[in-house]
């Protein structure tokens, strides 16, 4: 057991799609020394996470391992892969590295969060290496709904690993670069110790389809548009953008640019060089003056976010500008599971405001960005891997992503988040299982999904909340009777009479009575209090209020 | 403007897919003899209504004309058509007529809520009609997913109204009566005033397909499973049940309901006659003896209701039953937009234990109980009215449906709830809006959706709570130091003191340099103790709490 081996632990990303973040590690058992790729965020909601801005995972353990760690590397800027470098760099304070397009981006985020942007570097992409420690990682270029995705060619003593990153195979990506079988081909040619490897369309069984396929419908849609079209997606889908702005552009619209993201990833593109000849865009305010069958919006909001440029237009004006009966508005997006009712409330207002809506459910107007059922199957022959290691997908990608590997003979392993494997030798091996976790962003403060703070806000919301006061003196002899403050209940039950009376002539039938023991024992009135207000609640309106009792003792 | 009139007015259901209430009248303005259709229910969620058990449409309306109203309609069982009947009865006291199945599901649930189940009669189906007032109303059987869903022939003095409830065009529909074009050539043909319909698929462009076309499907898939099958589909398709009931008896497995809906729905289907030859059941308790690969079971919770018999048996036991590796469970059924993130939790919980799970992402295994678009322009010509008007839609459905509708060349209008049509002449023509809301069924205790209540609810979950108590002599003097108590906040902020001492230090500060004037002024004080918790826990942790201020005054 003390001989150095290969080791991989998701920390976040195998088990659910988002905060993707990924160890590797050689060296003796405990003591390898590591490298982090990804440090990605996913999106609260109101079911699990009210009132949380932003969700990573927890780091816990390589915070404690914090010296062992060498580098960390990012695959590509999307959010669920690069949004967390800011919030963590100061924890971790190791060298982050990437393509330029991703630094520009990851760069904003360490500055903003106060850090000094500078502990970004900006690599080339393969055959270009950079060490680290006992490892040497390469950014070999792959296609994906972001320019300069790459997959990481990750050489160490115990043999090469292809984490491929997010990716799809795309011929034709409009902006970036295209997937290049040679140069995969050339990688794996001396073996591949393991494939860790994206599994986020497993159960799409057709061969994907490019970026460019969706240029020529779009324009269609646009030239046919009387009135002024909108179109929404993915603001990093920059290829997406400009195709959308191209068929505007050649329909005679000027293109206006909504939203704070849709400006900022336009501007790192241009920025970081990979995106060049982007239509000529007009501000907000130009935009209002131009007449509404030569103007094309495009905004931010693909999801449904209820502060984004979309929701806004949606329910009036954005910017002083206004949508009206006749106009075209396109979702050149899918829609995120979880984010439906979001999506579906947009469409029904611009539907009030006869904005005629094209979503993508005729499979025209997006496509994916991530490998097919088939074309993980070519990826796997290209690659021809010893093991295949699904990341990328919730439980049941994984677990459908590992028996196609095995299908064909690759030797596999289901690895959620916490799972660490061995990758030394010709199976995949369970060395260890680590608590994996989440850490909210709550506010400005970063607590722990587990500690309880959420539950209890989950609580409030469900059951609602009662206040009960009372003051005791030092004798044991109430001063005045207790009193009781509702928030989030009804104001009357089933007696018909005022909730808070009800519960305050209970309350104050029990502290009569009490005997001056129990009215000296905090932990013990506390108790009673409680029970009363929920017994008495749950008679009266059919629920079991949470309750804060608060005694003040005088003298 | 004295003349009598017909009227149409959506109280709930026009404008989401759910909680169905309509209005029909006749006579003097303000005094037209009314009919209520259907009393249906739509379910809470997280993000809106938080802790709220049940929502259905604000009758405040129909209670003020409780006088005019001579009886209600339910035209099926489903629960956004019957489900707010026994919470509602007593307010309304009015003859509630339906077909043999809704009555047997109407009188349990007016029993459950303790009232006088013969309020419900049973009618038979069209050519026999109800006299209500100025109305002759008949049930015309119509096919859907559930026994015995009816159209509703209102003849009034304004002419004859087809309200098409729920349907489809199915004419092999496994249990209930096909669809009978005979019959409605028969009612439309000495012209019809208005037809009312159903919008639900009106953004499905292919046409509908027959309950018939998912039994050789679901009978190859049930006998090609090794272990255990497990199926789940709305318990009110009585049809798809027994599809799938067969299907298992036909591999020669034994067949179980798992779940309280399940086992009511096929017990109203017997006792109402509408289902015969249900294959033979066994309980969970001896189906927990049959060798696995001779078992079946049927379970509710399709939408993946974490208390339905699927989501328990997704976490492990349920009533002693338990899946294990190499099972299959078959979702026959539509994910609900909404309940995408619950179907998938279940999804994944099951392939954690090894299960396979089949979904509707083929078109194999459901077909929708709704008329696609071409089903719809079949029955707007099979009926041929004066006018359409859509319901049972969202905004975007009613609007797309208006839309075909008169490209036919049929009059129409979009009218959402509390939109009162006239509907006497050529065209409807909006005669008055109404405020439409939601009643909220909160515990026991019936609520208005815009009473704060839950909006407070929401409040706290987003931001916490914060208890403030002091204590203040009568002559100005507080005894004490304020004190605070947090509700779902975390417990330090950036100065990494505690935040309750951070908190308290600050209204300390406050509370010793307040003139006797302020404190002995009640508000002054909460708005002042309440400003700085807001203020320094926004520096504290970002974040702005709700806050209780409780003054005690003492003597």
């Amino acid at each position: 057991m003390s001989s150095e081996r290969l080791i991989y632990l998701p920390l976040g990303g195998a088990g659910e799609i988002g905060m993707n973040c990924y160890v590797y590690g050689w060296g003796k058992p405990g003591e390898e020394r590591l490298i982090v790729v990804d440090l990605g965020v996913t999106f609260p909601d109101m079911e699990t996470s009210p009132g949380v801005d932003l969700i990573w995972a927890d780091l816990d353990w390589l915070i404690a391992a914090k010296d062992r760690i060498e580098a960390i590397f990012i695959t590509h800027a999307h959010e669920d892969h690069v949004g967390a470098v800011g919030h963590t760099v100061h924890k971790l304070g190791k060298p982050i590295y990437a393509r330029a397009f991703t630094s520009n981006i990851a760069r904003r985020k360490v500055e903003e969060a106060g850090g000094d942007p500078d502990i970004v570097e900006t690599l080339g992409p393969w055959p270009h290496q950079q060490g680290a420690g006992p490892f040497k990682v390469g950014f070999a270029p792959i296609s994906h709904s972001i320019p300069e995705s790459s997959a990481l060619v990750i050489d160490s003593p115990g043999g090469r690993i292809v984490h491929s990153g997010d990716f799809k195979i795309d011929l034709t990506p409009g902006v970036g670069e295209p997937f290049d079988r040679a140069m995969f081909v050339e990688i794996a040619k001396d073996g591949v110790q393991a494939l860790v490897c994206d599994s986020t369309n497993v159960f799409s069984t057709h061969p994907g389809r490019s970026e460019a396929s969706v240029g020529p419908e779009i324009e269609k849609l646009v030239q046919a548009a009387p009135n002024m079209v909108i179109a929404t997606t993915f603001a990093s889908n920059i290829a997406r953008v400009k195709t959308l702005a191209e068929a505007g552009q050649r329909a005679g619209r000027s293109i206006c640019l909504l939203g704070r993201a849709m400006r900022r990833m336009i501007e790192a593109g241009v920025e970081s060089g990979v995106l060049t000849d982007f239509p000529k865009t007009v501000s907000p305010e130009e935009a209002a003056d131009i007449p509404r069958d030569n103007l094309m919006l495009l905004s931010t909001g693909s999801q449904g976010e209820r502060r984004a440029a979309s929701a806004q237009l949606s329910r009036g004006k954005y910017l002083g500008l206004e949508v009206s009966e006749g106009d075209l508005f396109l979702f050149s997006s899918k829609t995120i599971p979880g984010n439906e009712k979001s999506v579906i409330r947009i469409i029904n207002n611009f539907s009030e405001r006869g904005v005629d809506v094209v979503d993508d459910s005729r499979d025209l107007y997006h496509v994916s960005g991530h490998a097919n059922r088939p074309d993980l199957e070519a990826m796997h022959g290209l690659i021809a891997p010893k093991m295949v290691i699904p990341m990328h997908g919730e439980h049941r990608h994984l677990r459908e992503h590992a028996r196609i590997a095995e299908e064909r003979g690759y030797a596999a392993a289901i690895a959620p988040n916490g799972t660490m494997l061995d990758l030394t030798g010709e199976k995949p091996a369970i060395a260890e299982l680590i608590d994996a976790g989440r850490t909210y962003l709550d506010g400005s403060v970063q607590i722990g999904a587990m500690d309880g703070v959420v539950r209890d806000r989950i609580r409030m919301a469900l059951n609602g909340h009662v206040t009960v006061t009372l003051i005791v003196e030092d004798t044991g002899e109430p001063l005045g009777d207790p009193w009781c403050d509702l928030q989030g209940l009804p104001e009357t039950g089933v007696s018909r009479a005022a909730l808070v009376e009800v519960l305050e002539e209970d309350l104050s039938q029990f502290v009569n009575r009490a005997r001056v023991k129990t009215l000296l024992d905090d932990e013990a009135m506390e108790r009673e209090l409680r029970q009363i207000v929920r017994n008495t609640a749950q008679n009266e309106i059919g629920k079991k209020p949470e309750v804060t009792v608060v005694i003040s003792r005088v003298s």
